[in-house]
């Protein structure tokens, strides 16, 4: 019997697919319900005594799916795991990381407190690390952040002629770099000039000299979309074509990703860390490394 | 400042009001909402510091509220409160007290060391105890389970000419023989005769010495109604008039109050643990004592 055992949550059957034969791990079966009064049920339909135990759960729209992630956790050290991990190629809960208003809660340090207590181990892809510097931080547990910026220079060297990264803003320079680098590509970051409370324009610098150049916005989540659709607005206004747009995460509330699509964006190019029609970009590669490095298994032999 | 603090999440408006003025408590508030992406916001409003701090949130759809729960009681504790306790009327996760099938979690327990990490104390109103004995079994903080028998039995003494209490099954006895000392009336349990794997009858013990009394059919959750509904239906092809139908906690999953009144019911008649239409016993007196019990508080004086 193989000893490390992949157990998809409801939603999450390709990611542990992607995952199996790279951490040659097998892939059981759990079933998730819920009552009639609402109540969680959990099972676990395979034998996990004495294995390490890897939950696949990608955590966007968290609330809906913490408590079976956490009485699955539970229920796998009761039946005896060696160790029980959690796969979340996004996480949760990173962006609450200070009291902005008195009395409110850091949400990013309790979430991260709760899933220390269940799990033993954690790995994710590029979380979202802000005033935070690393997960360490906050996570009591051993912990592996993957960063999707390999694969995101390979796909834009692979399917985009000329590229200029661009990052919609200065949180995104730690991303527009990174792939930038990795792409042998320029990039660039907008500013936000403040004119009055609620006038803001966003400045590109020498926008002339990118003129033959694909341009490529990136950030790593999108969420509502609007520092992106912004950030389209404007490269439009400037007279640039229309932007590929990549997130490294797909959150997209709501009717973001159509939203984003009509401001005047090209391509909306996402990794695969939340399953949505964008994914072009496989980070099950480099997700692998990540678990093989908190399990300390040797890592895969070039090929 | 009143060194207590009652701090209703969202839809527990009415239990904090019911209680400030019973445990001498100021009523605070807190901010609970959601993010485009779903995750919780939380602040709260109120000033916590050096002060015994009471969330007031039954647990009905608990899956819903915990999140925010948990934040709340993080944020509290982050801000200086001295204790951080928990009003649930109705208290979650109580059924699923044994792992019936291999591989199943036993959220009860699992539930219980998650609350007792983030809160100090719990006060509720009959809980679901059947395996576990005591909330002290699975909880491993002070916990207050408050009896909603003297409170029921007022009420039918009050409202309901020569009751008979009937337990629709031998789970809801302890319910049924408590209400009715109380109420100084007979109880009976009815009994399932299974013929075969499928049918299922109910008996009635002597049927027919009780035909002059008001049948009152009482347990303690309606969730799906689906035992009580089974019990008015032996009790109306026995020729008794129809029921009048107790429950401690109103859960009623999707339609099942009007599937009960459907089912030849009459009145339906709760506690008001999780607010509902068909509240009609208060347990705002009880529950008061149970706070101020946990609180270590002197009893309220006799009026």
């Amino acid at each position: 019997m193989n000893n490390t055992l992949l157990l998809p949550l409801p939603g999450n059957d390709s990611l542990a697919d992607a995952l199996a034969t790279r951490i040659d791990a097998e892939i059981g079966k759990v079933t998730v319900r819920r009552f009639p009064d609402r109540e969680s049920y959990v099972r676990i339909e395979s034998p996990v005594e004495g294995r390490t135990v890897l939950l696949c759960c990608t955590l966007d729209r968290p609330d809906d799916k913490i408590m079976p992630l956490l009485f699955l956790a539970e229920a796998a050290r009761d039946l005896g795991a060696e160790k029980v991990g959690l796969v979340a190629p996004y996480l949760a809960y990173m962006r609450q990381d200070h009291r902005f208003q008195p009395g409110e809660g850091i949400t990013s340090f309790y979430f991260a407190q709760l899933l220390s207590s269940v799990v033993d181990g954690l790995v994710t892809v590029d979380p979202h690390l802000h005033r935070h510097r690393s997960l360490e931080e906050i996570y009591s547990i051993p912990c592996r952040a993957v960063r999707a910026a390999p694969a995101i220079s390979n796909w834009i060297r692979t399917h985009l002629p000329r590229p200029l990264l661009i990052g919609p803003d200065r949180e995104s320079e730690q991303w527009a770099a990174a792939v930038a680098a990795g792409a042998g590509a320029p990039y660039l970051i907008l500013e936000k000039i403040r004119r009055g409370d609620r006038e803001v324009e966003i400045s590109l610098p020498m926008a002339d000299r990118w003129r033959d150049r694909t341009p490529v916005l990136i950030d790593d989540i999108i969420s509502s979309g609007g520092t992106m659709i912004e950030a389209v607005g404007q490269l439009r206004r400037v007279g640039l074509p229309p932007p590929v747009c990549i997130g490294v995460h797909a959150v997209f509330a709501d009717q973001a990703h159509a939203d984003l699509l009509a401001s005047g964006a090209g391509q909306v190019a996402t990794c695969n860390t939340i399953p949505h029609p964008s994914n072009r970009i496989d980070i099950g590669d480099l997700l692998a490394e990540g678990i093989r490095s908190l399990l300390t298994l040797p890592p895969s032999s070039p090929e």
